[in-house]
């Protein structure tokens, strides 16, 4: 019923403080950048996906699909913005994905975008907080920090998870985005400096939580006869999965968990043919440090309970058995929230093409995790080097 | 490649005030109705699509998708929110039948909900500028009124089209109205209480202009199979074609034809095997009296420059050779954005199925248009009986 799919060129700005740049011109920086690695012309593309979440919010600017669509040359095809708050850019993969997958055109472009760091900050948490369920969440004045807290106790609680354990993640993806060109911050953080930062919501502190960020990635899909005439080595899409999940905290009879997520990384590996234990490494939803730990566990690539262990004895950093997030993740990397599930992918695209910063030895198949609001969306990619 | 789809049943809520209902509860309730009609159990539901404008910026909330899925029992499925400006509604119908049609499911639910009435008038129109370009139109204090004020300067200058003609679809729409239970408005409405009411933009006065308008609508789309055990008479889906216009104004050669409706237009008579003669009455979208012209005109419903001269002849009337609107139309019926593409559906199946309050008599094929920001996306649908 739908044939192979490629990806056959990616593009990204820097994610970090693009202020004075609109998102339909970061956005339309990183498509074009996607489109002449893949020699790909504008009126070959049919369709394009933009994930973004809160411009209408923060800039006044929706319709983003159709003026990214014009700034970048596109004929008259179906151009649509999706949103499922911080899983917005893995919704517009696979919208694209689906469209060559079912053979809607030969070339579809997903892109992106977000720009947050010009809004002050009460009210960047007031449009995070448009991801929230209205009733019990918004009326207990929870944020996202709040929930993600929460999450660490459950955990702690259950599993004996540390604070040295998870202040583990937080200095293994500070460290990865030190040598990533593209993260907005990264460096040689340890313990100390962790615990002594300011508290965000307890346990969490400064350096346990996402950056706010600018930024946008692109990602342009194809048929394999497009995808041969790349400029570059095409990457094969395996599966895309993307699955509702619970969008209030008290819907989650388990709150280390994500059901979204074990969802859609159970639907991709079946998609794909694969277990957890086939991948190289995995980008995953990492907006707090604590997050990487039930993300992981979620995507059944660590034991359940396990997650913060695995991290302390070094098992999930590059040269480890499961590395997770060598890019730095959204700890380091930064997290324009529209564009971080595409980020994610052209990370993977770069390990599996053997060129990245924090090239993963022998990478061959990775899974990208993009997670939206309290666990109400999940999208979970499969991607493979087309040799391997 | 694809299969056949069916409408398997619809929902609505009136349109009009909800002051103090959410946009989460409106949207839910006419999923509910819809899936009531099609004897649909909300697990076999296989991917949910919602059309909302600006829930964003006027509540706070997104990731509506998700939290409707919730709200009406769907399981782990793909919940999407897809956003077009005043064409979110026929955006999510598209990718609905796209879910089915391509075999990705048995059955996926589109939705659409807006809440308006809520804010104040200067809050709304910010609101609706997120779907101008932020270039010259908003530098230039353009506004919707402001450029269909333009649009039929344009049209009267090129083909003499007069207050009387363009005042003749007033009256027509909003007779149509006071016969439909869902509209917002309608009544008898002569030319002087259209001549005497207050300028919104000149020529555009008050009953020119669609009002601010809270709703929902919904459609269940479905195989064959499915389609054949609904409650109802199904209704097939020939074609939905999506298509970018220009997103600016001084992008359009010419301000008397959206290019965005030409394509889809074009598109979908192509894929359904239909041309616009074959059509027995057409719901389109008519945000303001002139635009009913320029649409019908670049639909081939009417003959280019004549839209205004049909409507006063009363060949656009229910009874007439082509009737446009006979729901009320955006004018009368209201226009609550990201539902309004659904309530096109919602209307046009009550047609098909012979049960409209305006019945249009022998009605076997319609035609529904949905046109978003200045022009910078179209979705045309073909629905026809399935019995003819």
């Amino acid at each position: 019923m739908t044939r192979e799919v490629f990806i056959a060129g990616i593009g990204s700005t820097v994610f970090g403080v693009h202020k004075g740049t609109s998102p339909v011109a970061l956005a339309s920086q990183a498509a074009q950048q996607a489109l002449a690695e893949a020699r790909c012309a504008p009126d070959q593309i049919g369709a394009l996906y933009l994930g973004n979440f809160v411009s209408g919010v923060l800039n006044g600017q929706e319709v983003l699909a159709g003026l990214v669509g014009d700034r970048i040359g596109l004929g008259p095809v179906p151009c649509t913005k999706v949103e499922g708050a911080c899983a917005s850019g893995g919704i517009a993969f696979r919208h694209a994905y689906l469209a060559v997958a079912h053979g809607l055109c030969d070339a579809a472009i997903a892109v992106g975008v977000e720009t947050m760091t010009h809004a002050a900050t009460p009210q960047v948490t007031s449009a995070l907080n448009c991801a929230l369920d209205p009733g019990d969440d918004v009326m207990a004045g929870l944020t996202f920090p709040g929930l993600f807290g929460l999450i660490w106790n459950a955990h702690a609680a259950r599993y004996g998870t540390t604070r040295e354990q998870v202040a583990a993640i937080v200095t293994k993806n500070k460290a990865n985005g030190a040598r990533n060109p593209l993260a907005q911050m990264g460096g040689q953080i340890g313990l100390d400096e962790i615990v002594q930062a300011p508290l965000i919501a307890d346990p969490l502190r400064r350096h346990d939580c996402s950056p706010i960020s600018d930024g946008a990635a692109a990602v342009v899909l194809t048929s394999e006869a497009l995808a041969r005439r790349a400029g570059v080595e095409p990457i094969r899409v395996l599966a895309s999965a993307q699955c509702r999940g619970t969008p209030y905290v008290g819907g989650h009879g388990d709150l280390t968990s994500f059901g979204a997520t074990v969802a859609a990384a159970n639907r991709a590996y079946a998609d794909a043919g694969i277990s957890a234990r086939d991948l190289s490494f995995v980008e995953l939803h990492d907006c707090f440090s604590i997050a990487e730990i039930a993300d992981s566990e979620d995507l059944g690539i660590v034991p359940r309970g396990q997650g913060g262990r695995w991290a302390l004895e070094g098992r999930t950093a590059v040269g480890g058995e499961m590395p997770i997030n060598p890019s730095g993740g959204l700890l380091a990397k930064g997290h324009p929230v529209g564009a971080t599930g595409l980020g994610q992918v052209y990370e993977s695209v770069l390990q599996l093409r053997g060129q990245h910063p924090n090239q993963v030895a022998g990478a061959r198949t990775a899974a990208t995790h993009n997670l939206g609001g309290t666990g109400v969306v999940c999208v979970v990619n499969i991607l493979q080097r087309s040799g391997a």
